[in-house]
């Protein structure tokens, strides 16, 4: 039943059977315990169980078991260190359960896990975690999910617990090869800025006062991507922006400032790297997308 | 005069002494032409000269030798392919000038030039361009500037003709050095995003497709840059975020996640290198801005 007012719309039902949903977590590890934490601050009866027999985060039931753990509640997460150890704590009976794995792994691992879950009639969702544990049920947290449609359906509003919750696709594999290909680029961009910070730390700039312009920057660089993304869909590499000739002459003195400070230039030379060849290749007046192909087929 | 009115303050003065000052713009390459127009656009009357003789852009002046031209305007643009080309068109007698070199070069040779130019008589400043030619005089330009103080404070106005127009400080070689850096980070992290790009692409996830996961992924690693920039500054590199062996294990996933599929890994390879050898050296448990003193000591 719903009753509306003319204030706002409250829900006839008491939505306890939804919010109080029982969770188990495996594992432990300082993702684990962040996990388990952000279920039980949302609600959510806690069950949790780690092969080092640690204590769960307070509030948390412990499991002698992982068989005990799994038959705790209909939602398992799973959070260990590899892939090897998801299937030995998943050995068992699994129908009713949605195995949600937030196991780091690649997305070959992530399809025949999946498998297999099912097999022992489970469902299975995958995850991929975007932010590192402290930041895990927060408002900037996003986590990643593809496998199941009907065990995301049944259980998106439990996993908000963790942060945003996106769903990918039905293939298992999506949220792995979405998570290896964002942390790359926060890889690329933070190792990016500590070679920043390297270069103008030699000349006595703080990377507090450098901070600013990098973070403008950023803002730039992540603008221009929308132009990027469809110059490497359509595979026309050509615009308005600079040729990869002139670029080739820029990177060249980029490269230069870090070698006379004695700085690491690894990404750099590989930029240039990259434009050299696609120069070579012919692609001088194409645009910096260009280089895709070379990244493709290195 | 000023006047006020209830609705708004009108400057009595006209203020076209200011506005239409003249300006010189010694190069007309893509930058160089999108330098001279945006000037002319703002209104100044703009004197271009190049060594091949192309002709300016529309309402400009073509000089018949690069002393006639910057003999013509107190501001003199400098943009051509490097520094021995800025030498040779600055040949001359430069006094009461203010030259504001936008060529891309080292903060050493920036330096340099500016102790040239100073000899002559004349003002120097160093410009560092953070956009590519169709973007300049847009309102997401930005020029840095460093040299001269009274250069830039007498034509700060005329500058942001160009762009958001930001002083850096007195020592000539900042502009070159903070641009350098900058541009660092934007290359690692579009690379970064193309390296991406080929991942997904693989799986038949379009670039278009993926961008919003990326850039949000950006907006969350810009943020995360303050506690990093905190952690550089301080030299302590530890915190409540991810443990270098924890993020080890993880690279390795993205390595094999990228080499199974055949692309480029060499910006990842190189984060686990980083890695590697940041926890051989017994930094397991820092936070992740701990390689720059792997960056700053290759």
């Amino acid at each position: 039943m719903v009753r509306v007012t003319s204030e706002r719309v409250i829900s006839g039902r008491v939505p306890t059977g939804r919010t109080k949903q029982p969770v188990t977590v495996l594992g432990l590890g300082s993702m684990g315990t962040a996990l388990a934490a952000a279920f039980r601050r949302a609600g959510h009866p806690t069950t949790t169980w780690t092969r080092s027999h640690r204590r769960g985060p307070a509030g948390t039931a412990d499991a002698a078991t992982a068989a005990a753990a799994v038959a705790a509640s209909p939602l398992v997460a799973v959070c260990v260190l590899d892939y090897q150890a998801v299937d030995a704590v998943l050995a068992g009976e699994l129908t009713g359960k949605a195995v949600v794995n937030l196991t780091t792994g690649t997305p070959e691992q992530a399809r025949v896990l999946a498998a297999r879950v099912v097999e022992r009639g489970g469902e299975y969702l995958d995850g991929g975690i975007l932010v590192t544990p402290p930041a895990i049920g927060s408002p900037t947290a996003t986590v990643l999910y593809s496998g199941s449609p009907d065990a995301f359906q049944a259980n998106d509003r439990v996993l908000t617990a963790l942060g945003a919750a996106r769903y990918l696709g039905a293939d298992p594999g999506l949220a792995a090869l979405y998570d290896a290909a964002l942390l790359g680029i926060a890889y690329s961009t933070v190792t990016g800025f500590l070679q920043a910070a390297a270069l103008v730390g030699r000349e006595e700039v703080s990377a507090a006062r450098f901070l600013p312009y990098a973070r403008e920057v950023l803002a730039t660089t992540s603008a221009s991507l929308t132009a990027v993304a469809r110059r490497v869909d359509s595979g026309e590499h050509t615009g308005l922006d600079a040729r990869l000739d002139v670029r080739l002459s820029a990177v060249e003195h980029l490269v230069h400032a870090g070698q006379v400070r004695g700085i690491d230039t690894t990404i750099l030379e590989h930029v240039r790297a990259l434009l050299a060849q696609a120069v070579a290749d012919g692609h001088g007046a194409a645009d910096y997308s260009a280089v895709i192909e070379l990244l493709r087929e290195p």
